[in-house]
C-alpha cells in the first residue's frame, strides 16, 4: 500500500533531502523515524518530488512510501499525530494520506514550484527571516528582471544553468519565472516540469545579475542559447530557496504521466536531481 | 544631539531588551557596539519605547541615544552602514535619523503595537516560522476571540493581566485587540498607549482560553473588572510575540506628550516595563 506524505522543513540543519551516511538529511530523518513510530521490523524507503540541496527549505515537498497492508489502520491521521510528537521541530509532516492508484511522488509530478526570497539594498533585512531570505548587497530592479525572464520560458536547453551529469539531458520546460517586490523582500518564482542540478539557483543568479545592472538583457538571451554550463552564471546561496508546491495531474492520469516520465529520464537516476 | 534608532531583532538569542550584567541583551549589544563603531571614548546610553522580555522579537522597536555634537557627520547613513557590518545578524538597525526636538523614544510614544502569532491544531505548523510563531495544541475559534476582545478595550484597570510592581499603576488604554486567521497562522494584534509587565502575553493567554472554549466570555468580562492579578490567566510563551510598531504624535507635540507621560509614570522606573 502506497502512502503520500506532504512535508515541510527548515533546511538550515539538514544536508539536503537525500540520505547520506553520517549526515543529517530529511530523507534520513524520516526513514529513521517511520519504522520506529510504526514499530516495523524492516526499513522503509522514501521517494520525493524534489531532491533539495543542503540548506534549501520546503513547505510543499511531496514523497511516497510503500508500507505493508494494514500497517496504518486509519486514514493516516494517527500516524501523523505520532510522527508530529516524534519529529524534531525543523521537520513537519503536514499530511499523510493514502496515495491514489498509479501515484509516484517523483514521476507523476507535472511541475515543481520554487520561490527564492532575497532582500536587496533598498530595504533593511528582517532578522526574523534571515534563515529563509538571502541578503543581496545590490539594488535589484524588479522590472528589469521581469523584462528579461520571458526569454528563458518554454521547452529549451538549460545547459548554461545546470551542473553537468554524464549523459543526462538538460532540456526542461520552464513554465513560470517572475519577480515580485513585497514590503520586506523580493520573491522570485521559478516553476518548471523538472529541474536539473543547481538550475533554480543559477536562474536566480542570472536574474539578479541582470536586475542589479551587472549584466544586460542580451547576455541573458545569449545564455538561453548556450549548450554548455556558463561559469559567468553565479549560483545564489541555498538558504533563500524554498520548494513551495508540487503539481500532479488528475488521479486518472497519474499512472500514464509516471510511465512517460520514467521512460524519458530513467537513466541515469541523477538526471532529474532537483534543487 | 539626539538620534532616533529604528531597530529589529530576533529575540531568540537575547535575554530581552534591558542590559543585564553577564547576559546578552539588545540594549547591551547596541551600547557595546555604538562607541566602538563611532570610536567614542565614553559609554552611551539607549532609551527604548518597549522593553521587551527575553525571547520577544521586534520589527519596529524605537530607541534614542544622545551623542556629542559632530559625532555623526551626515544624516546617519554612514553610521547605519558601519553598524550593519558590525552587528550580529539577529540584530538590525533599520534606520538612524536625527531626532526632532522634544523627541523621547519612551515618553513621546503614544502607542505600542504588538502582534502575537500562533498556529493552532487546525493547521500544521510551518517549520520555517517556528522561531516567531507559537504552537497551540488546541483549536482556536477566531470569531469567539473577536467577540470577547471588545470587553477589554478602552481606559481601564489591567491588574488581572499584570505582574504587580509596588506602587505602580496598572491602568492603561487598550486601543486595539483583535485576531485574524491567516493561511498558516493566527495573528492577534494588541495595541495600547503602554503596557505593564507581562500584559500582552496575559491578554493573549486569556483570549486563547476563550477561543479554545476552555473559558467563556463571562469569564473574560469578569477579568476586566478585577483589581488584582488573576492566576487563572496563563501567560503565553514569549517567542510568538513581536513588537511591530511604535506610534508618535506629530513633531510639534512630541515634547508635550513626553512631559505628560513622564509626570504620570516616572516612578518607579519599572512601572512601564513593556512586553
Amino acid at each position: 500500500m502506497r502512502w503520500r506524505l506532504d512535508i515541510a522543513y527548515d533546511g538550515t540543519g539538514f544536508s539536503g533531502w537525500a540520505a547520506q551516511p553520517g549526515r543529517r538529511t530529511v530523507q534520513g530523518e524520516l526513514e529513521d523515524w517511520l519504522p520506529k513510530v510504526l514499530r516495523l521490523g524492516a526499513p522503509v524507503s522514501l521517494v520525493c518530488a524534489g531532491r533539495t540541496d543542503a540548506g534549501v527549505h520546503a513547505r510543499g515537498q511531496v514523497a511516497h512510501v510503500d508500507l505493508p497492508d494494514q500497517t496504518i489502520g486509519d486514514d493516516g491521521r494517527t500516524l501523523n499525530r505520532r510522527l508530529d510528537r516524534a519529529l524534531p521541530h525543523d521537520l513537519v509532516v503536514r499530511r499523510i494520506s493514502a496515495a491514489p492508484p498509479g501515484f509516484d511522488a517523483r514521476f507523476s509530478a507535472v511541475w515543481r514550484r520554487y520561490v527564492y526570497r532575497l532582500s536587496d539594498a533598498s530595504v533593511p533585512p528582517d532578522p526574523l527571516r534571515r534563515h529563509d531570505v538571502a541578503r543581496i548587497g545590490e539594488l535589484i530592479d524588479v522590472n528589469v528582471v521581469n523584462a528579461g525572464a520571458p526569454a528563458l520560458l518554454g521547452l529549451r536547453e538549460f545547459a548554461a544553468f545546470c551542473r553537468q551529469h554524464q549523459g543526462a539531458s538538460t532540456i526542461r520546460t520552464l513554465l513560470d519565472l517572475h519577480a515580485e517586490r513585497r514590503p520586506d523582500m523580493i520573491e522570485i518564482t521559478v516553476r518548471a516540469d523538472a529541474f536539473c542540478h543547481s538550475m533554480v539557483r543559477s536562474l536566480v543568479g542570472a536574474l539578479v545579475a541582470v536586475g542589479s545592472g551587472r549584466r544586460n538583457l542580451d547576455w541573458l538571451a545569449e545564455l538561453a542559447r548556450l549548450r554548455v554550463r556558463d561559469s559567468r552564471v553565479q549560483v545564489v546561496p541555498p538558504h533563500g530557496l524554498t520548494l513551495e508546491e508540487v503539481g500532479y495531474p488528475p488521479d486518472d492520469q497519474l499512472a500514464v504521466r509516471a510511465e512517460e516520465a520514467r521512460n524519458r529520464r530513467v537513466e541515469p537516476a541523477m538526471a532529474t536531481a532537483d534543487d
